[in-house]
């Protein structure tokens, strides 16, 4: 499935760059962009007003919400929110037991009043207002420069934000696009009580399941609903009996006719991160050093795991997620690096730095502006892998969960001397919540002895560095002065983890109310390992921000000379996705993966019976088998011979759009984008017109399965099914 | 690759059945028959007379040749014989050495005088009659049952055989068609000196390697040349440099023009075995039982050489081509398993039975003479299945490489006790050329610790039988009256081998010379094997030889129930391939091997370029890569925008049919066949018309080759190219 936005930002940290002005069907706009298209968007198919789509509290996008890392939309007057399957996993995990195991069998509450509190932390976010901040957030940072402009540009946001979230009903976040040459402020209605209202089983919502994930031919139904809950004073209100369900400003029609190939479609929703703009030098860094050294880690992480917990052990059930988010990885990276080598972004990247300096250089004004932008920023790029495989072997060592517990806790209780608003992000008020789930969720994925070997593993790694590129601090707590010696290092770490309680819930919860005086008093080895390296660590945080504020300063000047070059050529520039609201758009259709093999738009309920094994993850219920073995297509053919499982697309999306509703010319709901196809991963870096494909489930699909197979009539009922 | 038709016959080893009659182009006729499909034929595209290719000594056909095993034809008037790259793989392997890696880099003869010698017994067969000798084999076997049959009509066939090959420059074989309804007496010009006269780059003639093997995409230039010498007489002779091109009576044009999707395709070629009318009981025991365990047994076999073999060591080098071959049956059962669950053979199979018995039992006659036929026969199957297990575990545990080569020296002294024509079948004088080079080539595929390994582990499985399935003479040799005891076998084997000596070479060669009572005195733990079970085996062969017998009665007249059946409907029915020369037609077309996914007719030069990671098997030389990027097409795009590389049609082929002329309506060369695809491997027991495809190279990517990468302009004059 598509990587979260959150995580995907673990190798890409700073954001911004270069790329050729958009394609064909390329892009990610913002709504307010859209009337610029709108002669392209109406001879592609868009029947509704561009008008309506580039106004966030107009029909349709008012109809169109966050839930943090996935997209959503309104489907009923009553609150109801189709989403994907994956999106909704963890509440049908969380509502799961062995007695009533919905999360294999699925989940239909036949009334609002059997809907089921979501996961804890689950949220529907309604973006209200966009604002244009700019202005307010550099304010009085221009003759600031590193860290001080970092710190003042972050004092700026928090601020805003704060003021925004005044209101308790509302979410607030200032958003960088083009990596600082502009800000909005983004304001979102936070609705506290989420409730599930249907999952479809495990069999339709993850048929396939890894094998299948980012593959074509696909045939998940890859959709579930919630129900956004508020106070029946109509307000977000945490959950309570007494809440009611939401009533959306507008909610979206399904269509139960689809879409053909060639037929128009977009899809509105909250893509991730891209890196579109990153200039050659860091394309060549990322694709030649980063991620295949991160694949190979990646790799050799998962085999610790799995050679240190026994397959069906507690200790491998504990980390099955973790596997699965890891091989994810793996297979992401696999397939960028694999594109990477058979395209040809590296020379088009520099070949339009070479068009855009000829450009710049052509006019003495700009030449003066922009003139050394460029150098400047391969400089501060340069500075920035300067220590990198020393940073990336430090980080390895403090995905030791004891260790990164260890540093969470030590942090936030250093950030809580501070006033609310002064804290680093992350460790403010507004996000305790987070930081305290994360502490519970440990005893549920956590094994000592596989931490252990993952930690020897990487202090071996983090050893072999050079002297100088080691840290004293980190050597001393684990005895590396003299290097590495296996029986040594392991014999530290048996007595470390034998004396810690952090794998104690309760123990951490504690720690959590600490004051930092009283840590420091700690006597478990691992908070002794986060105070001992915690000024080293620190002022290495304080370089980076100073680097930060450089490339804050930098990157919005390369991005203004890329805007006002293709502007010279009467090209719109769409930002780089960074979780926020936009608007893509392209046509139906399929693509050639390979020479001699054709990827046809459409999947089928046939075809998804040929593949059924009966064996996870290829085991549809029994029902729906038997309900295609029967042909009983009901009024979801939309004129084909069967019922259309999945389709493919060129519509330009990422992690984060995810549960995105896909419509047709009219807004109407025709699918869910839930995923890429193989070829297109690399799409987060450069948009491939031939190869760049979403993939959606079927509206029609999701429809027959409601109706034929999970007898959903009272959400059908309370929906508008276009006919 | 297709599996040479020798080994296809592993698990098949009894031959007749069961099947529906030809769909649209299934059938690998023969061409005696080719004038009852004439108004197909025509429809479809054959422009030449329907007479000549039913025709063994008139163009097409008599340009058509058997390799043994593989398929080929002549090209020119000076004996030019092109077959696939694969098929001449030994010969160029057996000119290679380190200092002039011909089998790396290709190797063109720029002049007949630099043709080298094939490996030896390398042959050229050309088949000049065929006789129906129906009459002559089973003359006096009807009154006889069992094995006294079996022995009448071996006895009845080696005269045949013997008499035709009286002149030394034939060879001569009595096939069995329809099971033993009908005999032909083969009689082909065997030519000795065959050269290899030009062989592409193991990056062009091996491009993809085992990855790519079976599958599509494909881009494998699969093509070679030998050239056929004969004495100065014209008549066949032993390699001699005196010889001289052998000039064929006629040789095929070749098309630089090739075909499109939709065309007329026909293949002439040696298909080697099929199963397509095989009972219902047999189906379920191979799919169910056999091939299921024989991928089981072989992939343990495969981990066995590799965990007692170092990766790049003398013992693994000694293995490669042993697991290559395990490999490509494991892949190979492994489709057929799953195209059987996916499938309905098995009920179709039931109900063609069906069927047959009412249309049987509607008749008085016909119930008299054909009424129990098929209980009969399923009595015998599942008599033939009664000790499989057993069976499948002694099979194992003689591959051994000293057991059977001591079992093999210790038969052949036991025949040649005999006169010549009363030997079994294959330690005849005929034979013994066959039995030597394979006593030699165990010098460069044995290690002794391998062959122990594999020994050890299926002795195990042996021991695990049931006392009343094991042979006491096998245990007693093993020590395995008590059961098995790892130390103790282990032991007992290490001394086993220690002190024999078949692993020389030397030795080997002088006990080939040896008599029965010779070797009955030696010392050698595995002669004293193959002693001590000899008697147990041979009446072990003696019983299957009497179901044989009796298989031999039952087969013909369900094989004559089932022609009679479809003569009633109309329809001709081909036999199942038994290495004849049969003729197969189509129509050049892809396929779609999943729901969402579409294989097309063609790959490209480009496509070829995309694959292309320089690392092997995935090395395309760079020449050929540079002409690819500098669009050199020439003359041989046939109109397309590129030269195509390989294609698929819907003609029906299976291993013999390796090197197969392809031909067009006008008979023109249009490609070779080499391959089928993945899911066409159950083929062999099912044509399924939506998925049986045979990959091509097409001619116009041999020329291509020839011409602007390999500059082999001198046989490129001597061919007769179609512009």
């Amino acid at each position: 499935m598509r990587l979260k936005p959150l995580v995907a930002t673990l190798v890409a940290t700073c954001s911004l760059a270069l790329s050729s002005a958009a394609h064909a069907d390329e892009g990610m706009w913002q709504p307010h962009q859209l009337p610029e298209l709108e002669s392209i968007l109406k001879a592609k198919g868009l029947e509704i007003s561009v008008d309506s789509i580039s106004k966030l509290t107009e029909f349709p996008m008012n109809a169109v919400i966050s839930l943090g890392g996935c997209t959503a939309s309104f489907v009923s007057p009553k609150g109801l929110v189709v989403t994907n399957h994956h999106c909704i996993y963890g509440s049908v995990q969380y509502n799961s037991t062995p007695e009533n195991n919905i999360l294999e069998n699925g989940f239909l509450a036949k009334t609002p009043a059997e809907d089921l509190p979501a996961a804890p932390g689950s949220r529907v976010y309604v973006t209200e207002t966009v604002t244009n901040v700019t202005d307010k957030v550099i304010s009085g940072t221009n003759e600031l420069s590193a860290k001080a402009r970092y710190d003042a540009l972050e004092k700026n946001q928090k601020a805003l934000v704060a003021q925004c979230e005044a209101d308790a009903s509302y979410r607030c976040n200032v958003y960088s696009f083009h990596g600082g040459l502009e800000f909005y402020l983004i304001k979102s209605l936070e609705i506290k009580d989420v409730r599930l209202a249907y999952a479809p089983a495990m069999g339709v919502g993850k048929y396939g399941g890894d094998i299948d994930n980012w593959m074509w031919p696909r045939h998940t139904g890859d959709f579930g609903f919630y129900r956004a809950y508020v106070g029946k004073d109509g307000k977000p209100a945490e959950y309570s009996e007494d809440n009611v369900p939401y009533v959306p400003e507008s909610y979206l029609s399904v269509s139960a006719k689809g879409v053909q190939e060639g037929d128009f479609v977009m899809v509105t929703g909250y893509p991730g991160r891209t890196n579109r703009y990153r200039i050659a030098a860091e394309v060549d860094y990322v694709f030649n050093d980063s991620y295949p050294k991160a694949r190979m880690h990646n790799t050799k992480y998962v085999s610790l795991i799995e050679e240190n917990s026994e397959d069906g052990s507690k200790a491998r059930i504990a980390y099955e997620s973790t596997i699965a988010g890891y091989n994810n990885y793996i297979k992401n990276y696999g397939s960028m690096i694999e594109s990477f080598k058979k395209g040809t972004m590296f020379e088009r990247k520099k070949q339009f730095e070479q068009e855009l300096t000829s450009w710049i250089n052509s006019d003495s004004e700009r030449k003066q502006r922009y003139g050394n932008v460029l150098n400047e920023l391969s400089a501060l790029v340069a500075q920035s892998q300067e220590h990198s495989e020393r940073d990336r072997m430090v980080g390895y060592v403090h995905r030791s969960q004891m260790i990164s517990t260890a540093r969470r806790l030590y942090r936030l209780a250093y950030e809580k001397q501070k006033p609310n608003s002064e804290r680093e992000s992350g460790y403010q008020e507004r996000d305790l919540p987070r930081i305290k789930s994360g502490l519970e969720r440990m005893s549920r994925r956590f094994d000592a002895n596989v931490d252990k070997a993952i930690l020897l593993h990487f202090l071996e790694q983090y050893a072999a560095l050079p002297k100088a590129e080691r840290f004293s601090e980190i050597d001393k707590v684990f005895a590396l002065e003299n290097g590495f010696d296996k029986a040594k290092q392991s014999a530290l770490l048996d007595e470390m983890y034998a004396k810690s309680t952090l794998d104690n819930e309760i123990v951490r919860n504690s720690l959590f109310e600490q004051t930092l005086s009283q840590l420091n008093q700690s006597q478990d080895p691992f908070m002794q390992y986060a105070k001992a390296i915690f000024t080293v660590m620190k002022a290495e945080e304080d370089k980076s921000k100073a680097l930060a504020g450089k490339l804050q300063a930098a990157r919005p000047e390369l991005m203004s000379a890329i805007i006002a070059f293709n502007k010279a050529q009467n090209k719109p520039v769409y930002a780089d996705a960074n979780s926020t609201l936009r608007v893509t758009y392209g046509t139906v259709g399929g693509y050639s993966p390979q020479d001699g093999l054709v990827a046809t738009p459409f999947t089928s309920l046939e075809g998804l019976l040929a593949k059924n094994t009966d064996i996870d993850p290829f085991n549809a219920p029994k029902k729906l088998q038997e309900q295609i073995k029967a042909k009983l297509y009901g009024d979801y053919t939309g004129g084909m011979n069967t019922v259309p499982v999945n389709f493919l697309s060129n519509v330009d999306t990422t992690g984060g759009n995810s549960g995105s509703p896909t419509l047709n010319g009219k807004a109407e709901l025709v699918g869910l984008l839930f995923d890429g196809v193989y070829e297109s991963i690399i799409g987060d870096w450069d948009y491939n017109p031939e190869l760049n494909r979403s993939i959606h489930v079927d509206s029609r699909y999701m429809l027959w399965v409601m109706d034929k197979v999970d007898n959903a009539q009272n959400l059908l009922d309370e929906m508008k099914i276009v006919k």
